[in-house]
């Protein structure tokens, strides 16, 4: 790790929490060490967020803090990983103590509550750039991943969905009666650290909705050679996207709309009553390529698209 | 990892070279996959790169994917550690096809030079800016860290000091005679892993030296509660950087000049026949709080500070 800025690292980030005993050294040295128990595999992620791209100029840096450390728990958990240790990439113009302060407050309330420790990093000067890598840990072999679908298994998902997606209109100046709940969704999602673990054992394939539920599913159907169909009416959808839907038309909002971070899973029908966390079945995996969205019986055609950079 | 970008990903990054067995599953799913040998324990770091921090706009794309990952790859060599892993966030701008083949090639260069996997990342777009996580695995209890230097070590250095320095000066526009190598030296170091591997079992502490020899043995100091004495005769200095120092009375440039990315790392003098590397011997931890550096046998003050960002 770097080991400029070394004053920075100390006032905000050197609390080191000591959750799991598998850190053996943490913040301050070249590396971090960490000892894996024996009978585990490491799952590693990465992901990044730059200001004007991912967030608006100005964004609240508490929520910040949450954001980019659950975007990467997310994908922890739909491996079934249980998280261990990040690594914090922290490129900033400038250094005001209020922002850092409130930064530091939104990722270690988060990290507290999954028993993360943040075990080292790099701050930098630059435009506000955030990235981080989480490492978990899975019993070797038990990992669920995008390959692992197979034609029959009922397709799945926790939580409801466009939720997050109802929060970025509202972010972006859409009025609603109740705006709390979305808003909250799109801007401090939670990870499904325990409902990863809870299917670990029983499901096949997984992913974390991110780009939206028909993106995120293509790639499980495409690295498994299966293909798809969803019933519309089986969605699980908030009131709150309910009212969205009925008031403007928008369908394909809650299939296209990203950020909801729920998880989406594959699972032989006969071990769905072995599933010990709320779930709701929306659709089957079938042998035929592609996906198939049916809505009042109907076979329907999507006009929008899920979120992709450089598309 | 981010799920978006997939062309990108692809094109220039999706040639997984499997140089590792530990390596379970790579790029493509939601985590990378590993499987770690029994008997040994994990060095994590991460380092940023920023357009216009850490290199200059349009800077050379095949240097800069060797000097990420040669910088992230000096932290594990630091450490003792044999890489085996990488992460790479890269955000860009645009995609140019031509800066991302160059850059795929520096990187892709050293990664075979050195067995290392890239298992993930994300592409996302924003002001150029490249982090690189970096996994290594060292035999348990072996790792080189920064608070083992005891009172009476030699401190010892590998290669030659200032060449990166002097590399920097000739990028900003001092001509010299022989600019190349010196200029190599700061555009594409090479990690010193084979040395951190031949002096791991010898050694007390290790550093590696990116912001300075006085900055970054400072680091040693504090974290072992020592100090150390420097003799500046004793400093290995290319014949290029003697000039530089001969013509322009700048003698403090090797002792402050960051980017060099040698070992500097102390040791019990009766461990000093065992090692198998070339190494310069260049002072000594004391008791004394603090680096005295002494040339022509006389107490020194450096004016000049190493690089650190926030300052």
């Amino acid at each position: 790790m770097s080991t400029g800025e070394f004053g920075l690292i100390d006032r905000y980030f050197k609390k080191i929490p000591g959750f799991n005993a598998a850190v053996k050294l943490g913040i301050g040295d070249d590396c971090a060490l960490l000892d894996i128990p024996e009978g585990y595999e490491l799952a590693l992620t990465t992901d990044t967020m730059v200001e004007g791209i991912h967030f608006l100029p100005g964004a609240d840096p508490e929520t910040l803090g949450h954001k980019i450390l659950a975007v990467n728990l997310s994908d922890l958990a739909s491996m079934g990983a249980r998280p261990v240790s990040v690594m914090l990439a922290l490129t900033l113009p400038t250094v005001y103590d209020s922002w850092l302060t409130a930064f530091a407050k939104g990722f270690f309330s988060l990290a507290e509550c999954f028993q993360v420790d943040l075990i080292g990093g790099d701050t930098t000067r630059g435009p506000l750039t955030l990235t981080l890598q989480a490492l978990g840990l899975i019993p070797k072999g038990k990992a669920l991943k995008r390959s692992a679908a197979k034609a029959g298994d009922i397709i799945c998902m926790t939580g409801s969905l466009g939720d997050a997606g109802l929060g970025l209109k509202i972010a972006q100046g859409l009025t609603i009666a109740d705006s709390a709940t979305s808003l909250q969704r799109f801007h401090t999602p939670m990870p499904r650290i325990a409902e990863g673990l809870a299917i670990r054992d029983h499901a096949h394939a997984c992913i974390d909705i991110s780009d939206g539920l028909v993106a995120d599913l293509k790639h499980i159907l495409k690295a498994s050679g299966v293909g798809a169909h969803l019933e519309w009416e089986r969605l699980p959808l908030s009131n709150a996207v309910k009212h969205y839907i009925d008031t403007t038309g928008d369908w394909q909002m809650p299939l296209v709309a990203g950020d909801d971070y729920e998880l989406c899973f594959t699972i032989p029908e006969a071990n769905l009553s072995a599933l010990s966390i709320p779930y709701t079945a929306i659709g089957r995996i079938d042998q035929d390529q592609g996906v198939r969205i049916y809505k009042s019986a109907t076979l329907q055609t999507l006009t929008q698209q899920g979120y992709e950079h450089f598309s």
